[in-house]
């Protein structure tokens, strides 16, 4: 394994010191709680509580976006794993200012469960929480409300965030939330595994110079597996779905995202990006603001994903609301 | 070979295609030279015209430094290769604004011929322009002037462009770098090699499972290769040459940069800069500014580098003064 760990049984642990340490004057960890990084600002006054999560291994997601501006808190599951329902109750009572809070987390079937119960909890304390569920990963199924969330998490965190900071209500929140997840789609592409600090060896096989396309963060199935092609031929089928499914024509606006998924040189972002714009100038389609790097990860996964986010008005002032979070970056 | 690009050999432009189509609000490349990428606002009225450069494949050193408030250009060469001289001359030529230039760039002897060959040119045609080496790499030589520059370049670009935004004329300018360049040291572990895109194999040979420390970026020869140790006396082993190389003492500020070599897990580099700081705790020393990330890369490379940067008040003001670099981030 080309890691650097110490216990692996201790990886997350370590991981939430080290990044309140450097990040201390942002946010903090629950005292009672170890698995909830809260901002430092929260609960704020008449602001819906903007609450994300899910499994660990995928950084800067979740807990880099934790802070002024962005999300109140995040929960932090194990490696590829939900946080228990605990932690997801705990962060509603840590950051709830009286005006309900949302829970934004990627589709996936142990999350749901677990962040469902902490609702339930909350519910029970008399705590309105609702949930966005993001589903922005278009080939992990063809039915919309069944797909998974993967990078497309950034651009509805932020929006739904951004909207919480505009004061609005629970609701408002939620519209905002689903909006941007309707307008947003990513497709990727894998060209290995990352390395799992327990096992010590990669998540899955995968032949240096093989490829699949459309694979999920965790390894979960793509389009088509074989020999990797030239960027601009991937980034062309990537792009030959991504367009159609958001029907963008001429005159549309979008975000870029062209995110690494842990191991990607960022040489290979930019010529990656570079035929992004392209397709896009061919179309009539502008780019509002662009986002290159890494931004939800899988470890030490060599890929790359690109995420489309359309946008109105509205989605471009929540994108481009002031925030402070760690890892936000806003060019 | 994990890599998803076109030409390997036009792979150098099309990255400075997809970074000027990315952040075309920041940077532009020069029209008749395709391999200096200058700041928008250059030159910029009454400054020293700060010019930074060096070989690619260690994104987002150099180009992702130039924007308001860092550097006006950087000049880049091809993959771990120098600049030739007539860019490191346009560079000159383009951000002069009468009060001469700096050369800021890590000290490998490509580099320096070239860099000074700009300079004599430049001097001709009556401007002036002045170097400082980067040689943060305590590992490379005992005899410091002749050491390397590493991970430590984005410390003293920053510290130089904030005292030429300043007002500051040359001499003020280059005072400012050698300052932040003497207060700064840098070592590192590679626990493998980046994949060359145009050999598309490894640069140099490590088995999986093992770690060389101090080793180069470029993968020049470290202190020792052996078994990878837990991270905290990976950690701690560099801590012990870096904090007496500074003569670090109770009551010292420091700022930290915990380097990304390309391909390390996030989630590992908060685990490593965990024990940095609890190493600095213990000492009695402070952290001012904490930056974990990706700042000096090379490509796909796997292992960490960690940064120390002693700093006194005036560096502290230069380190804190704003910029809007696509790649500065700050916290």
């Amino acid at each position: 394994m080309r890691r650097l760990i110490n216990d692996p049984y201790e990886i997350v642990e370590e991981m939430l010191d080290g990044y309140c340490r450097a990040f201390g004057d942002h946010v903090k960890l629950l005292e009672h709680d170890g698995r909830v990084v809260v901002s430092k600002n929260a609960p704020k006054k008449d602001k819906v509580g903007v609450i994300v999560g899910g499994g660990s291994g995928h950084e800067p997601l979740f807990l880099g976006y934790v802070g002024e501006g962005f999300a109140d808190a995040a929960v932090i599951g194990n490696i590829n794993t939900s946080p228990s329902p605990e932690p997801c109750y705990n962060s509603v009572k840590a950051v709830d200012a009286g005006k309900g809070c949302i829970y934004l987390y990627g589709n996936y079937a142990g999350d749901v469960m677990n962040f469902d119960i902490g609702a339930e909890m909350a519910a029970e304390e008399g705590i309105r929480v609702e949930t966005v569920l993001i589903t922005d990963d278009v080939i992990s199924s063809k039915n919309v409300a069944d797909r998974r969330g993967i990078a497309g998490d950034f651009f509805v965190f932020k929006a739904a965030a951004a909207k919480a900071e505009e004061g609005s209500d629970l609701d408002g929140v939620v519209a905002a939330a689903k909006k941007a997840n309707e307008n947003c789609a990513t497709m990727g592409v894998a060209l290995g595994a990352a390395e799992h600090p327990t096992t010590g060896s990669e998540m899955f096989e995968m032949e240096s110079g093989d490829m699949e396309i459309g694979m999920g963060i965790h390894g979960e199935p793509g389009v088509r597996r074989g020999k990797t092609e030239p960027a601009d031929a991937v980034v062309t089928e990537i792009m030959d779905v991504l367009v159609p499914e958001l029907k963008l024509a001429k005159g549309d606006e979008v975000c870029v995202l062209v995110n690494s998924l842990g191991a990607t040189p960022m040489m290979d972002l930019f010529v990656a990006f570079r035929k992004v714009s392209m397709i896009l100038e061919e179309k009539g389609v502008t780019v509002h603001k662009t986002f290159i790097g890494t931004y939800a990860s899988t470890m030490n996964m060599p890929g790359t994903s690109v995420t489309l986010l359309k946008v109105d008005d509205e989605l471009k002032k929540l994108i481009d609301y002031p925030t402070n979070a760690p890892y936000f970056i806003q060019k």
